[in-house]
């Protein structure tokens, strides 16, 4: 399979069944739909092998001059694709020249953050600073939550479900279809039962939907994802409500909530008449990411849970001197460093005008491309504008936009830049009119993904 | 608990027991056993807490000084730590200087590593041609093998026993006593029946042990955990009888073999007379850490598999227009370029060289712990040298040792030279000399652990 994937458009909907499913995990049968998946290039034949040094290389020095060239022309060609990106959450626009001097040491901070181990070089005087300031942002006191530093959104997902599983280990997993792929990972992996609840056309869970499936099965605790901030239209599940349908369809106290901040759960705190994302509320767990909002290097991400939860899931290693409630063992020893420097320096204040400005530059983003005549939406709450998918893959790569069916995203991060976001509407107004200049087809009606009235197609246009 | 760790030996064989074993997953009992954990510094309260920038910082750079004395204060315990550090296997010597060019960029391969997403900032170029190397080394067609680039030595356990468990969905996960930790966190993660193995003195599987307990599970197959060197012992499993005794045992062609070469994984090509690990034998994964053998900053590791193994795991996820096989979402984009850079300029020779030197290093500290009285082992394909474990727990953490009950080990890994062992030894020598002077009390039996011939104690010395 993987010599054989083309550049184009290529209808996976056979493929994509094959072992999705199958095993001893009950998961809720997906509905048959036929979408289109847009693949990127196979790398295989494009990679820079390793190979073997010659035995005279170390006096001639061509292979360090090999090498040099070959990291020359990668950096080039991350410049101009860091220039060029729109459409992943991150924020590329870090300066961590003050952490260089770092990089020569191994940095591991292995097993549990709040308990040493043995091996010395470990950052967790860091990562303790960090954790602690991400609790007092979600009020949870410091001696009643437990947290650490992790590689990504993913391992937090993984994780607060995990938790939530420990808690109540025949509870189901509730999650809106919108949910990030990684909560029906878990879900297989961890062998749980899992319901996929319906969502609104913003892409918020739909509580209805929810109550009635609560409602088939009441004999069972419900472990819940709530997204703050959905991964393809940055919609905000209604915590609340949820709350409130759990109490009314009588799961009082045989709940677990995890909430998927992967983005968002760093933003939605300096969002005036945002919901409030809380441990005061009846919440188990938040993760958000390190490398989205913050921006880092390398993916990280951050999880926080409650102290008395945890023990259901630690157990005492005495190879590494320390209590094991991570996924992982060894832990990346940098990642804290990265994300306290950016806290030090930017502040609730620095992330709050940061917050305030995606915001802005994301309604200027929609305003242009409803103006423009091309459908967009942008949920109340969120900087990701959702649009009708540029024609073109070519344009589509260029650009990196995220995709699914007939919508794309961009998610407007601190480095995107009115300038930036100018420079992509003029392109992509000037390319759509090349698209569509003969008539022969027009462009996709995206009403069915984000409602008629944010719908510009032919059908819809007033 | 968080708050309650002390300094010193800590009884926590009642604690042990919390939350462990708990839960749906059915697992062998722990035999019940009361041994001293260390548990290192809590630092809670010892941590980098992030402050909020004053209005007028920016002007006055207080902040940016205040941050610049924390790092460098940082940068000079990471030297001290470095230097005075043996106990567990990561190589720290290496310079990635030319790569510190590339902290810029929020690198991120995101995904599969043989099918572009998107994003367009990621190496897997880099991560391909690692994957490619090791395939190799391990013996699997470019056609055959799938792999990707883990965070860690746990995440290639994690996936190795994923992988079986999706290949066999009944199947009794099979792993010794002496396994990793992460295996055994595995099987409580997904759900799976496990049964731990007894191990030979020398900390290898007991192949007889496990053909008792596969002739008592007949009808369910076999998922394996081979450990290519343990974690401890550096014990290397016997691969070839592990195969027999299954096949032996009536479990032609229903068994998986996960072999986790964490540290030695890299190490047991180079040397001679070693048992191949190879997928020309039916084994279904390997996995190796990055950080180990090869040295990085950031703890990483290479996970390879056979191809048709994977269709058993993936899903396609279109949000990132790539299969996700992996168990990671984001994955750090740095690490492939790091051991890239590293497999380059050393190559095939240049490990071996290094193997060579680790193993004779390891003699060297063996034979001189046993002329000066101290009880010793070291496994012939090893270089991972157990002795009794120092009286002096300050002592035990100024080397940043490994230790468990009785016995400690130091790895002697490229960054170990004769001159750090003379500095060791000479001050364990003289160390040990005063803790014991008084006759109060002997050094400690260590045969149960090593084995008679090994131990040098009161009772065990010649």
């Amino acid at each position: 399979m993987v010599g054989s994937v083309g550049n184009g458009l290529v209808d996976l909907s056979a493929a994509a069944g094959n072992g999705v499913g199958k095993g001893a995990l009950p998961m809720e049968e997906e509905p048959p739909a036929r979408r289109e998946v847009v693949l990127g290039r196979n790398v295989h034949t494009a990679s820079f092998a390793v190979k073997e040094p010659e035995a005279d290389d170390e006096e001639t020095g061509e292979r360090e001059a090999a090498m040099a060239s070959v990291l020359a022309l990668y950096r080039r060609s991350l410049v101009e694709r860091t220039k060029h990106h729109l459409g992943y959450p991150y924020n590329l626009d870090f300066d961590y020249g003050a952490l260089s001097q770092l990089q020569h040491f191994s940095i591991n901070n292995l097993g549990d953050p709040f308990i040493e181990s043995n091996y010395g070089v470990h950052s967790r005087q860091f990562e303790v600073g960090v954790l602690d300031w991400f609790a007092r942002l979600w009020e949870l006191e410091k001696n009643e939550y437990w947290g650490y530093i992790t590689n990504c959104g993913t391992e937090g997902n993984l994780h607060g479900i995990l938790v939530g599983r420990e808690v109540f280990p025949d509870g189901i997993l509730y999650a809106s279809r919108e949910s990030h792929y990684s909560v029906f990972k878990a879900a297989r992996m961890y062998r749980m039962e899992c319901v996929k609840v319906d969502t609104l056309i913003s892409g918020e869970i739909d509580c209805a939907d929810f109550q009635r499936n609560l409602l088939l099965n009441r004999d069972k605790a419900a472990i819940i994802n709530v997204n703050i901030g959905t991964t393809v239209k940055g919609a905000v599940d209604d915590l609340d409500l949820v709350i409130k349908t759990l109490e009314e369809s009588g799961f009082k106290d045989r709940f677990y909530i995890h909430c998927d901040g992967a983005l968002f759960g760093l933003m939605i705190p300096f969002v005036k008449k945002a919901p409030k994302v809380t441990f005061k509320k009846p919440i188990g767990s938040v993760s958000v990411s390190g490398h989205k909002f913050v921006g880092c290097p390398m993916p990280c991400g951050v999880q926080i849970t409650r102290l008395e939860h945890i023990n259901a899931l630690s157990s005492n290693v005495e190879y590494l001197a320390s209590r094991d409630a991570t996924i992982m063992g060894s832990r990346n020893g940098h990642a804290p460093i990265f994300l306290w420097y950016t806290l030090n320096r930017k502040g609730y204040r620095g992330f709050q005008k940061e917050v305030q400005k995606c915001l802005r530059n994301a309604h200027y983003l929609k305003d242009r491309l409803r103006e423009a005549g091309i459908g967009a939406m942008l949920n109340e709450l969120s900087s990701t504008v959702v649009f009708e998918r540029p024609k073109d893959e070519e344009f589509v790569r260029r650009w990196q936009l995220a995709c699914e069916g007939n919508i794309a995203h961009v998610v407007v991060m601190p480095n995107v830049t009115i300038d930036k976001l100018d420079y992509f509407l003029n392109e992509l107004v000037e390319k759509r009119a090349a698209w569509y200049q003969d008539g022969m087809c027009q462009p996709p009606c995206i009403a069915r993904d984000v409602g008629q009235e944010n719908c510009l197609c032919i059908l819809h246009k007033k």
